[in-house]
């Protein structure tokens, strides 16, 4: 008989990625690994069996990953939400802040329909900055968050707090303090 | 009684993306839609239904929304291949032609193992540059391609003769002549 792994058993952490001093949650070696995979995507839908959900909307790049997964296993549509210029059609856009300077994420003005029930998911939650654009663009399309998703909770940067201020559901299945 | 939809009936087309005279194939409305995500998923494997897998990996990033969803309906992992800088671990790189000039695509020097069974795909075959670089990498870490699986093929750019001249088992949903 061998222990039960758990989801942080199998993210490894990468020391000065970006740069230096961040130690790097990466997630890659999760997904890489079947049981990982699995498991990963069973234990982020726990919070919301039973729960109606309409559409999986993911953060670009490693949320599309995640979604595309969870999106399946739940029987829905996935929608990406994407760095500014890379969808092809009719967009609208939200503005957030960065360490250094802002960034534009952007969604199909119609990939969501008023009152769809969405599902948010991303693999890391830090300052909360990329989730909260993802969570006004849904709702400036009248899609109606359920929850928002994480693999990996960074809970000293406040996106946690930030996003259950503003009454968001919010899950994550590893924290790591001090990051 | 309803006709049965295609995988083609859910793709968009945009004119004149990311630049004029351009096409453009959007899979977004396939992919946000439960039937249309769930049919791509089904049609892409059918022509796996059998052969033994043991991992997929998809290309930056549409190809992520994908090979989670494949990878999820396979039990097996997947490994994202990523454009340059993005992936945090030790890679090993590979250049591809662009139209104007060239790209470098990376993978963990550890994701795959020597002898691991893969199907690598992506939403869209075009000259099959970026799909040969991922094949390469895939190649260089002792991995064998089963197939490569795509959701659109531009049969006129030549992408599907260049990866079958290579020797590899290419299959897509839909093809688009004249693009």
């Amino acid at each position: 008989m061998t222990a039960v792994k758990s989801v942080a058993d199998y993210i490894r952490t990468i020391a000065d990625f970006p740069h230096e001093g961040i130690m790097f949650r990466d997630v890659t070696t999760l997904f890489a690994d079947p049981r990982g995979m699995r498991l990963c995507v069973d234990q982020m839908l726990h919070p919301y069996a039973g729960e109606p959900i309409d559409k999986v909307v993911g953060l670009e790049a490693r949320g599309f990953i995640l979604g595309g997964a969870i999106a399946h296993q739940l029987g829905t549509g996935f929608v990406p939400i994407r760095k500014k210029g890379k969808l092809p059609g009719t967009v609208i856009s939200e503005a957030y802040t960065l360490e250094y300077g802002e960034a534009i994420m952007e969604v199909h003005d119609d990939a969501i329909q008023p009152g769809e029930r969405i599902l948010l998911v991303d693999d890391l939650l830090a300052t909360g900055g990329t989730a909260e654009a993802g969570i006004k663009l849904v709702e400036r399309l009248g899609g109606v968050i359920t929850g928002c998703a994480f693999i990996v909770d960074l809970p000293d940067l406040g996106g946690r707090k930030r996003l259950e201020g503003l009454g968001f559901d919010v899950h994550a299945l590893v924290a790591y303090e001090g990051a």
